[in-house]
This record gives C-alpha cells, structure tokens and sequence, in this order.
C-alpha cells in the first residue's frame, strides 16, 4: 500500500496530491466552477495559482460517494514564493536561522534536496487557501444569500456557511513510516525525534512532545527520591517536609529551565523570531455588517460590549453553577467515603477494606465525566460568545476551561488536607484519583478511537478490495480512508491532561511520594500512546508554527505558584513541625507565612533574572537584527545618492 | 537679552547654533582639524555632514578662555534625512502617528511650519555625532595612543579619553521663556503644558512630570479622606482598618491607570511604536581587544565572568555592609529616642517635649546623608563593573540604590511597627522623616544649586560687560554662561524621591493619615521646583526618547506588593480586629493570612486584566501593521510580476 508522493493514478492527478478539500455532496455546479477557478487563478489576478483535481469515487452499493472531493497541490516555483509570504525561517549558509526570500534562495543551507518539508508545503497551501480573498463578487455564484466581503476571505466564509464541509493534508506513508518506526515502534531508550515529528507535524505539536519529553525527565529525581520514602516511610506521614522542600525548588526552576529549552527548539526550529500573521477573523465568527475600525473596510462586526455582556451575565454563571456542582458532587463522595469508613470500622476484613476505596473510585470516574461534559459545554459557550479571533477564543475556552477542572479535580484533596486535616485519607484519596483517571484518559484518549478506527479501516478496505479487485489501494484509497478518520482537535486536552498531572505531583506529591512515580509511567506509556494516536488514529493535522506553548506556560506558572501555598501549609501542618512550637501555633503560622512569603519573592526573583532565552540564541539574535539595521542604513544611503545631486 | 534662533553674531556662525561641542583646551590642532573635517565630510565618505564653528571667546583679566568650543548646527535637509535615520515617529495627515520618512515628508501633518521642535532637531545632531564612526584611522591624529576600531563611535571614545569635555544643547531663550511662563510662573489651577515641555525637553523628561502630576493627583482622594481621619480620630489608632483598605484598592489600581495614561501619552508624542537603536557601548567601557559575537567587528570586549565576579565578590558584599551601617545607625537612633523618652517621661514640660522630636530629626538627616554618600558609592562600584550597555548600567545603579534607600528609609518604621508594635511612636517617627526628608530634599535639589548658579551668573554678567560695554549678551555670553552651569544627571533622583515618597503613603499612610496631604503639598512645591531647575539652574539636557518610565514602573509596582502585606499585617495587629477575635491569635492570623492571599491573587488578576494600552490606541497601532503588511504585500506581488515573464 505505497503511495507517497509518486503520483500513480495519473488519470486523477498530474502533481503530488498535498491537501484534501472536501465540499458538501448538494454544492451547485457553479459554485464549484467558481471555486476551483478562484483557486486555479493567477496570482495577479487576486487567484491562489494552485493546482486542483476533482477525485470521482466508484459508485458503491451501500452508498453514493461523494462526488465533491478535490485534491489540491502545487508547483515548486509557487510553494517557494508562498513560503516568503508566510514568513518562513529557514537556516542560512552561515548557521543562522533567517526569513526566507525568493530572491536569496540559493544562499539557504541544503536549497536543492527537499527544502520544503511536506508539512511545510501543507502549511503553504492552507494559507494561500485561507488567503484566498474576495474581490468584486457580492455572492458565491448559485448561493445568492452567501454573501462575500471584499478582501475577506472566501474558504472561512464557505467554511462557516457549511459548503465547505473540511480540508486536510494528506498523511505522506513513506515518511509515516519512517517517523513511526523511530518514535515509537523500535524498543529504545533513545530521547524522541523531535525534528522528524516537527518536520512532519508542524512546531506546535513538535513542541508538546518536547514538552511532555522534559516534564517525564525532570520527574525523575523526584520519582526516584520518592520510592524510599515509599518503600522505608509507609506510615510516617510527618517526614515529607523535607520531600516538601525538594517539591518547591523543583517547580520554580522546573519551568524556567523549560522557557530556555523551548526557546532553544523554537529558535532552531525557526519560528521564535518569526512574526505572527495578521490574524482572519474565526470562520463561526458573526455579526452584523459595519466597519472594520483597523483596516477601514466593509465586513461583519460584533460589538465588544454585547459579547461582555454575554460574558458576566451568561458564561461567568454557568461557570459558578458547575463549580457549585462539583462541590455537590465532592460532599456526595465525603458522605459515601464515611459510609465505607464505617462499614469498614464495623466489620475489617478484606472485602470491606477493598470497599474503602470504591467510593474514590466512584468519584474519580464521576470527576472524569464532568470534565468532559463541561468541556463540551465551555465550548459551545465560547463559540457563542461570539469572538472574532481564534486567539482570543483559545483565551477564553482555556481559561473556562482550566477554573472547572482545578476545582473538579483539587476541591476534595485540598478538603481533605487543610478542612479535614486527614492525611491517610488524603494519600488514599489522591492515589486513587491519579491512578483512575489516567487508566480513564489513556481508554478515552488512545484505545477508543483506535479501536472505531481500525473498525472503519477494515470496511473502507474491504468495500475498495471489492470494487477494484486485489489491486494495491492507491489515492483513492487513502483519501476515502483518510476522510473518514477522526479530526485532531489540537493540542489542548493533551495539555490539560499534563496541566491535572503536574498539579497532582507539585501540590499534594509530598504526602504521597509515589505519585512522580505514577506519573513518570503515565507519561512513558502518554508518549507511545499520544505518537501512536497522531500516526494512525487521526487525519493529518495541518502544522501550525509555534514559538512556545503559549498559555501553558502560564497555567504552569500559576500552578506552581499554588503550589509553594500549598506545599508551605502542608509543612505547617505536619507533627513533626508542629512539635518544635510545643507551646503556640500563633508562632508556628507566623514563621510559616514568613517563609512561605520568601519563597514567594525568591521564585519571582528567579523567574527575573535567568533569561528565558539562551545567551548564545540571544547573540545569533542580535546579529540578525544588526544585519536588517545594516541592510537598511545601506539602503538608506543610496535612498541619499540618488536625491542628493 | 534675546537670542533664540536667530542669528545675531554673524562673524561666529552663520547658522543656528543648536549644540555646544567643548574639547580639552590642551587638544592637539591636527586632532581638531580631524574631527572637525569628519563632522563636516558628506554621509556618503562617512561624515555626519553637519555644520560646525569655533567659538572665541576674548581673553580675560582673570583666566585664559578655552578656545575650543564649538557650535554646531545644520541644514533643514539634513535635519529631515536625520529625523528619518533616528526613527521619529510624526502626525501623518490621517492624525495617526507613523514612521518619518523624507519620501512621504509632505502627508505629514504641519510639515511646512516648525515641523521638527528645537530638541528633536538637538537630538538627531546629538544621534548624528554619536553614530559618527571610525573609518580606517588607526588612531586619532596627535594622539597615537588613542586608537580607533573601525564601525565605532568617535564621539564616545573622544569622550571616555577626556579629550572631548562635553557637549550639550543650547537653550532657546524665545521659547524658554514662553514654557517657564506656562508652566510655573502664572498663577494657575491648570495642569501642567506637558506638550510643550515635551516640545522643548522631550519625552523622557516630559513623562516624569506626567507622572509626578498623575501621582499627585491620584493622591488627593487619600489626602481629602486622611484629614477628617487626622482632625476627628486623633487619638483613636484603631480606627485606621477602613483606611488601610482603601489604601489596598489605590494602590493597585494607581500603577495600572497609569500605564495606559502613560501609553496615551506616549502614543501622542510618537514614542510608542518606535523601535529602539541598536545601541552603543557606554562611553565608560573598556576591554581588551576581541571580536564582537553580533557584529563580528574588532572592539574592546569585557568577559561576562569577569564582571560576574566583580558583582557578586565586591559589589554585593558591599551592599550588605551598607546595610548593615544603616541597621547599626538605626539601633542608634533607637537608644536616642529610649533616652528622650526617658528624660520627657521624668520631667513632662514643653522642652522635653519638643526634645522627643530631636532623634526622629536627627535620624532622618543621617538618613538623607547616608543616601546620598551610597549613591556615589553606587555609582563608583557600577561604572567599575564596567557594563557594556547603558540600560545594563541603569538596571544595576537601580537595583542597588533602590534596594539600600527602601532599608535605609522603612527599617525603622517596620520595626517600630511589627516587632515593638508602637503605634504611637511610628506615627510619630513617621511624620518626622517625612516632613524633614522633604524640606531637606527641597534644599538640596532646587534652591541650593539654584543660588550657587545665581552667584555665578552675577559673576559671567559682570565679567561680560566688563568686556563689552551695555551691549545685549549674544551667542558668546549665553554659551559662556551655560558651559558653567551643573549638569542635569536625568531623572533618577526626581524618581527615586517619588519612589520613597510613594513607599511613605502606601505602607503605612494608614497610620497617620497627614502623610498624603504633605506629599500633595510637597509635590506641588516639587512641580514648581523641578520646573525651576530644569529651566534656570541646569544646562537644557538632550532630549530622551521614552515610551514609559521604564524600571521605576516596576520598582513601584514592588512597593504596592509590599504595601499589600505591610497593610495587611497593620490590620491584623489593630486592636479593633483583635477585639472580633478575643480567644485566639491563630484564628485572627490565619484569617488575615487568607486576605492577604485573596488580595494578593486579585492584584496580579486585574494587573493581568486591565489591558496596558487603551483600546482606541490599539485599534491605531493595529492599523499602521495593517498598512506595513499590506504595503509588503504590494512590493511582494510586483516582486512576482517582475520575475514572472
């Protein structure tokens, strides 16, 4: 089953086959003819200057295909130009990362020999799509309520109207394998390769990886320093101020080692000094029509004030009512858990003992459908929220979205710890939740859908067999599996899930040492599930350049921030602490305070003063910046010559 | 005796003098014909192609003139092609601020009337002298010592070698003395014109007294709300909770308001969007000789190491020795005030009672004392760590003094108020070195130099008339008289006296409430004051391009941190929060504790809330990348016709 990008049904298609795009099965002729020649179109003439193919399927006797599917792709020439409009960076002659231009293409390192990667061609394609921009027509031809904006973009808005149904790239099967086989399919104790999943994935998910690599790596120590505490201090809750200690140092320094590591990838990568394209509206965006106050043209506008409004008096309620709702539920668990407790006290034996943990595991599982049922509902809520930016959408779905699954997840533990002051039931409740939902995540994430998808493979393979006999399956093939396969939604759950993970291990590990254990295999197995998942669970996503992960950053930040409070109480709490101030608390709290407030100014002094960017990153910085400033005095000074005369 | 810009002394110069250039008056001829050549030589030989004259002055009874000053000036074209070069930012003809550029010079606003003010065209000669660089000249001529690395500044290494004294701008008396009448001689309840004093000493100086005028402002709501506090509770400390409150709430949303205040402003005067230039090594700077990373260039290089330990083995013990002197002279005070209190205690008449008023003094002129001397000590021990760039220098001058001026003014007050818990006393101690710092700043930093300079204008006058009759004082007597006059060291000590000042009302104002009305009082004096001194007592300083107040924003936003925790430990120790909770400390501890985290967590939330930028200048910031991308994009798609064919 090769296909690559040797082109084998040369009746369907005379160029590599790069990006899916597939339209509504009722879309009018018109419409289509309309599209494709817009898309076709020089570039002087305001077209995209791709090369497009319609993909017919053989009729089916279970069901008509749909006859609306094209393939999209590209000349070298154009993908080159498409490159400089999108601002990539690629590496220069003298090692430096720089913007790529046309005109220098020769002075770039490895020019000849697969200079574009097919990601990267992908990504060229997609914004030459999205970019692809109204001119004069009112209405998408045969959709005269269609309306079209000038210099709005034409695939967002067919896209938004349900014409356009998706578009996708197509999985490159040399590659794959290639990719597959080192990342995950030869036993290794070998770091993962992040180049090739970049030069096949895009940055973005490129970086998660990386994230998730480092993270596994620097839990570690503390997985380690944790098993003798497991092993010799089963019930010796008092001795983790010291793993505590341990706990507070890791997490400061923890994160900003990743700013400089991500910045490092990031830079080699090329896109830490690449800027950011001005951003199109979100396709789902609307409103009524108005001025545009940036680029003073014509197109829908939604008033800032309406969504506010929206904002406080619908989403910031709903938000309260579910968190409301999770309290409910985590009483419902207290009372189940002292139910238990009591049969257990009445009646010790082992079926008894093994039912103090089903009120745990109750919850946990509870706990997971709540966070999926309100992810559902955050997003529906944002997307009605109505934002323009996708930017500002992510912010927004993030921030609802993380508020909900702290609380769901923490509220118990930290009852338990500072209300209840229970640390047994605390190391039991914790474990429990931990483990439990990560059996839930690694079903829910990866065994799932590989499961529905291998179901779906066998028939799309089976209905092909049928119709054209024993013959290896070539595009089409691969375009009618590949459209039926799951879309990837981005990296958002898979960092949620590490965001959940990180809180267990810096806010309560201390109590229970081997939960860096846990996680440390959670992740190990994460990675070949999450590789596994991108390969063959999923379409192909389309790359998306990322310089860092964004708003994680942030939720990690702040987490820790929690963390230092948090690990700071814990200390403040145990008995052996407590016994140096036999006679007052009130001095126990007050040095506590003191020391966690020094913590506190020490972390932000640290965050201060390392760099986020390595030194030597900052120096190759610095010299592109002094070239640009040289080229433009140089330019400017002829600018002199030719006025001064 | 007027002058101003227009030409009076038609044998000295022949063009408006804006700049006064002193060289050593033992500087060899050929090095002066050489620099004086260069400044003069076209920009396409690498002059800076402006217009210079020697100044003679004649001889006098008394001492020998130096003859080696000189005036320079320049055309209005090269202004412009200058003012393109340094990246000024102008009113274009649609009101929103854009880039300089002499192609487009006329769509900008009011191009034909005094387009460039008198300080950006002293700014892009200032700028043009900086930037003029080494060419193949080994060495300056005469001076075979003093050599020259090609590609560096002239002008900054004349300077560090003591062959160029210094040079400065000139004022212009015209428009000076309509600014002195507007801004501090009538009699008036305006605010204060911050354009034209932007006009004639530019942004950076301009934004301080923004600030100070914000500031003041800001405070009088504290101030109207602190009087009834002081003249009905006199005796009544607990009531200051409610105080103490409000203080919280000021604070914060006081540095926020300002931020986008302060983006208003300098998005009006063009500053905002202006991108910074690459900058110089300071002047100061020494090395052997090495090849920069970023420029590949020969120059003198200083290893990182190197000033690493210099900071950490001298530098930073020295802080803290500093540090511990003004603890020792703190417990000093300390044994004063026991000892006054003592001899009032034995015998209470009107002199014992003024005599507890004497440590309080005394201590807060040993204060002021000990600032200043560390501050020369800081400047010392930062020249001597030998920083490459200015705003490194800056950041470490900063830190240090900032770090021993806030110990040196609070350690005593935070004494008095959490381990003696003497609330009568801090207040006490407080009003004291608050009125006594401010009348002593007062002193020794407008009337003190302001009356020096008065004797040595008589002297000038006299000896000018002496030798020229009842003629008006021209070019001659004005560059004699400013030459004399003190340098203008920035801003730094106007900000760290607001700092401080800051530091007074928002740490413990809660105690004695007068403290914001004396700072409004002082800071209208200082308004007068600082206003005074800029324009009759310092030579005019060149004008500083600045989008904000830099580090000082972070340096207060720090103290409101702090005054968040001083405020919150000041109500819990209030004997009318005490009362709520009569059985026990630990309840009362960890309650304000939760408050204080609650606060805390809400300031960095509405920091993070409140956008910097206020919408209406984001929209216009928004527009120019708009117009920059779509600009690009024209340039890219002729780029394609061009290669099409």
């Amino acid at each position: 089953m090769q296909l690559g990008l040797s082109v084998s049904d040369s009746d369907v298609s005379s160029f590599t086959p790069l990006v899916v795009l597939e339209l509504a099965d009722d879309t009018k002729a018109e419409a289509i003819t309309w599209l494709l020649n817009r898309i076709r179109d020089k570039q002087q003439n305001g077209g995209a200057e791709l090369l497009v193919n319609q993909l017919l399927f053989p009729a089916q006797d279970d069901q008509k295909p749909n006859p609306n599917v094209f393939v999209v792709g590209s000349t070298l020439q154009r993908l080159l130009n498409g490159a400089e409009d999108v601002g990539l960076f690629k590496e220069f002659q003298d090692g430096t990362m720089r913007g790529f231009t046309y005109a220098n293409r020769e002075s770039f390192k490895d020019f000849n020999e697969g200079f574009l990667s097919d990601a990267e061609c992908q990504y060229i394609i997609k914004h030459e799509l999205d970019t692809l921009r109204a001119k004069n027509e009112e209405h998408v031809p045969g959709y005269p309520k269609l309306k079209l904006y000038p210099g709005k973009s034409v695939v967002r808005r067919l896209q938004s109207k349900g014409v356009l149904i998706q578009y996708f790239p197509l999985h490159n099967k040399e590659d794959l394998k290639r990719l597959s086989f080192s990342w995950y399919k030869k036993f290794k104790l070998s770091l993962q390769p992040l180049d090739d999943i970049r030069h096949y994935f895009g940055e973005g998910l490129a970086l998660y990886f990386g994230f998730l690599e480092y993270f596994t790596f620097a839990l570690v120590p503390m997985a380690l320093i944790g098993i003798p505490y497991y092993l010799f201090d089963w019930e010796d809750y008092d001795k983790y101020v010291l793993f505590a200690v341990f706990n507070l140092v890791w997490s400061t320094v923890f994160l900003e080692v990743w700013k400089r590591c991500s910045a490092t990838l990031a830079y080699g990568w090329g896109t830490l000094s690449r800027k950011k394209a001005f951003e199109e509206p979100r396709a789902g965006f609307h409103g009524a029509l108005g001025f545009n106050p940036v680029t003073g043209r014509e197109e829908p506008v939604y008033p800032s004030s309406k969504r506010q409004l929206r904002i406080y008096l619908v989403s910031v309620p709903f938000v309260l009512l579910c968190l409301y709702l999770s309290f409910y539920v985590m009483m419902v668990y207290f009372d189940m858990e002292f139910w238990a407790i009591n049969i257990y006290n009445e009646n010790p034996d082992i079926a008894t003992s093994i039912l103090l943990f089903v009120p745990s595991i109750i919850y946990a599982v509870v706990i997971e459908i709540m966070n999926l049922l309100y992810r559902f509902a955050a997003e529906f809520l944002t997307d009605w929220e109505n934002h323009r930016l996708e930017s500002s959408f992510q912010n927004h779905l993030v921030l609802k979205v993380l508020v909900f699954n702290f609380v769901n997840c923490f509220a118990s533990l930290f009852y338990i710890a500072f209300v209840m002051q229970d640390m047994v039931l605390l190391r039991q409740s914790l474990a429990t939740l931990l483990i439990t939902s990560q059996i839930l995540n690694q079903v829910m994430e990866a065994f799932l859908p590989y499961w529905l998808q291998r179901r779906r493979n066998k028939k799309v393979h089976k209905r092909m067999r049928r119709l054209m006999g024993d013959k290896e399956l070539p595009l089409l093939g691969q375009v009618q599996l590949e459209t039926e396969m799951n879309t990837y939604l981005g990296t958002f759950d898979d960092y949620l899930e590490q965001f959940l993970l990180f809180g267990y291990v810096s806010l309560f590990s201390c109590v229970y040492p081997l939960a860096a254990v846990l996680v440390v295999l959670n992740n190990i197995t994460e990675v070949y599930s999450d590789a596994f998942k991108m390969c063959h669970v999923f379409k192909r996503p389309f790359s998306e350049p990322a310089m860092n992960i964004g708003v994680w950053q942030l939720a990690f930040e702040t987490m820790s921030i929690i963390a230092v409070v948090t690990n700071c109480a814990l200390i403040g709490l145990s008995p052996q602490v407590k016994a140096y101030f036999p006679e007052s608390d009130t001095q126990l709290i007050l040095i506590v305070v003191a020391i966690e407030h020094v913590l506190l100014a020490f972390k932000f002094i640290l965050a201060f003063v390392i760099p986020d960017v390595p030194k030597h990153i900052q120096v190759n910085l610095a010299k592109l910046e002094f070239d640009s400033l040289e080229a433009l005095k140089k330019r400017v000074s002829t600018h002199f010559l030719k006025k001064e005369p």
